[in-house]
């Protein structure tokens, strides 16, 4: 068990410390410390310098219990995270002949001789654990100072990672404290922030603010949930936290998978259906049909899509009557409605999406402002849901919010189709 | 001037040390100073934490000439930058009446009275210099303690930009060394690595190998190419830099502003040239048509596109001829030409371009594994040029660069026939 509960985080790297590259490493280390207790307190950032990390490692070494270094264990003259360690603890290196034979070995699946300067990867601190690196050279280390565990781990996304799983994990299971946090999100569209806070209220009373978060971004709503404890019943408290969550905002979740967006979950009630889907778009360019079509198997429920950005190409490939647009305009109802209709006639589809409206920055009057997008999703059945919205934002957040609420409106239409009972008494549990 | 040209960054902020948010601010911090000659060492992430804010500053003051610090003067009691400072320095603080006139004023503006916790805004270190900030309520301060030069900035990138601009790169332009680096980027699509590397070698010689970076993603090669020294001196060698870039790389180099995306270049051409182009697009889904269209005043060319998923689409709408359907099957030569020239007659436009191709993961075949795209770029004239590629990674990374490749593809056809005797001879060029 470790003393406390407080870890620091050091990537080493000089193109971490350019104009281009973030260390992104230190995220999937923190979703892995919280669940086993382990708070990060510090991240930083340091060059391939010495000097740096002597520093670093000074500052953290002794004040934190768990030091974490990611990077600079290659082979090459750049590569002196060993070496710092070395400087900044005291300890001694030595080459370890079995990781110089591993290393020889790994070169010779390849059919190449193992070059000189990859002996450096094969110098362990004194007293350190060598980490098994199945996925590159370079073995991790794991070793004790001053108070502090310090693992030693590769840069590489791909290494790092194994590395987490075969030895961080394991290690944090057996010497952390245990009882951490963990998260699960549920996901809304199109709702307002300000709707999603009213409905999730009760659950700041019942489990306390600080563990319901709210995070807005354009289009989507995620409620973060936290629970903290041990395994089971940790995981028992999350799907609690997920069912009483789904209670309040009813058929607004459209999931509870983090990594779940919107356009897979459509897929997934379209493919349910065994109905097919195409759309005409004007504004969006687009966008819909490659956010329909980002999801693997989408060929069996997504039959084409038209961009009809000319006006000529809205009446003469999808059918909007000449003088619809003219009484009208392009970005009006009746077209927005033709063009879902259309839609579903052009390719011989059940669903058709229709979208027009002005993405801006050019483009929008008075009457209908730069963000204006009329939106229809025309079902099988003949009924066609129609929704005017004004979106807020530049052209590329205009066009992501657009393409976010026509599949929003599928959705809805599809859950409604579905199962109408339950979508009704999920309605009106959520307004109870 | 500064004594030397070390410059630590600390972020500040519990959001920066969750599983979601990064510490962007700091990449656009990072080319600020290196213009004026500043080289960023390290960067740190804390949270809203007192204790961690002061271990960092203890770490950096007196050993870096300039400290920045971002974020943490929000109104909150969450919000300790300034407490911290004071403790971790030993200077005292006092309300500064102008400061609290001004966020009254700021309050009165929107028709609100200033709540009583943002008086803790107007608190300023002694001896520290108040740095204005329009774009929101809490300023800026800057002061000098151990030797370093330590800036207190807002977190929120947009009043953070604010500042950069008034008040740190003035103060750089000033203090700073100067002759710092600068960088410009010269960009080229679809060309392997290695022929851009064997291509700008000449410039590794004549340079050095530190002034000449070679950056791969998919589907683009970014040359990075830096200059040191004073203004005026550094403007003209970055220019003689892209010339010869220009020079070595042909018409590969479809930009030299960092900035801008192929589309974008694409775009412009279409535009200069009057012409118009339209899409019919299998695998990629719409994403062409999608980054066509995401260039504000795209209208003026891009008259609309097809996503042909389902093959029946391909015929009926695209008149891809069942038996070429057949004979050749859908990911094929003979149908991208077709899709193209569909296109051109569907949308009456004068470029088509038609994409049919393999995007996985599901779908591959040994003659046709995932990843294969047929390509087909029909010109006006009658002309239609084809390219088959075979590129690697997921469904995603496929279709981005299948997309790439068609833009690619139109940017040279149209550039060979805006400007044949330019393009010969920049050809000519590229190849001495």
């Amino acid at each position: 068990m470790i003393a406390t509960v407080h870890a620091a985080w050091i990537a080493v790297g000089s193109e971490l410390l350019g104009t281009e590259r973030l260390d992104t490493n230190g995220l999937r280390v923190t979703a892995l410390l919280r669940r086993h207790g382990v708070e990060l307190r510090r991240k930083a950032v340091v060059g391939d310098s010495e000097d740096e990390l002597v520093r670093e490692l000074a500052a953290t070494l002794g004040v934190y219990p768990l030091v974490l270094v990611s990077g600079g264990l290659g082979p090459t003259a750049d590569d002196m995270t060993r070496d710092a360690v070395a400087r900044a603890t005291g300890l001694a290196m030595r080459e370890e002949p079995a990781v110089v034979a591993d290393i020889e070995a790994k070169f010779a699946s390849i059919g190449r001789r193992m070059p000189d300067v990859n002996r450096r990867q094969a110098q362990v601190l004194a007293g350190a654990e060598l980490l098994a690196n199945p996925r590159g050279t370079a073995p991790g280390q794991r070793l004790q100072h001053r108070g502090s565990t310090l693992f030693l781990l590769p840069g590489p996304p791909r290494e790092l990672e194994g590395m987490l799983e075969s030895d961080l994990e394991p290690w944090l299971a057996r010497h952390a404290p245990g009882g951490g946090i963990e998260a699960v999100v549920v996901k809304v569209a199109c709702v307002p922030e300000s709707e999603v806070e009213e409905r999730i209220a009760p659950l700041y009373a019942e489990v306390g603010r600080e563990r319901v978060t709210v995070l807005a971004r354009p289009g989507e709503i995620r409620v973060e949930l936290t629970a903290s404890g041990e395994g089971a019943a940790r995981a028992a408290e999350l799907a609690r936290l997920v069912t009483r969550a789904r209670e309040l905002l009813g058929p607004w979740v459209f999931t509870d998978r983090a990594e779940l967006e919107l356009e897979a979950v459509v897929g997934a009630l379209l493919a349910e259906a065994g109905a097919t889907v195409a759309t005409a778009e004007s504004c969006t360019g687009g966008l819909l049909a490659e956010r329909l079509t980002a999801v693997a198997g989408s060929s069996a429920y997504f039959l084409g899509g038209a961009v009809a950005y000319a006006d000529i190409v809205k009446e003469r490939l999808l059918g909007v009557p000449a003088e619809t647009l003219r009484d009208h305009g392009a970005v009006s109802e009746p077209v927005a409605r033709a063009l879902a209709a259309g839609a579903r006639e052009v390719f011989a589809a059940g669903w058709g999406i229709g979208i027009t409206g002005v993405a801006g920055p050019a483009g929008g009057s008075e009457e209908k402002p730069v963000g204006t997008v009329h939106l229809a999703v025309a079902a099988p059945d003949g009924e066609t849901a129609h929704r005017l919205a004004r979106f807020p934002g530049d052209r590329q957040r205009v066009r992501w919010q657009a393409s976010q609420l026509a599949l929003e409106m599928l959705r809805r239409e599809l859950l409604r189709r579905a199962a109408p009972e339950r979508a009704v008494a999920e309605a009106q549990e959520a307004t109870r």
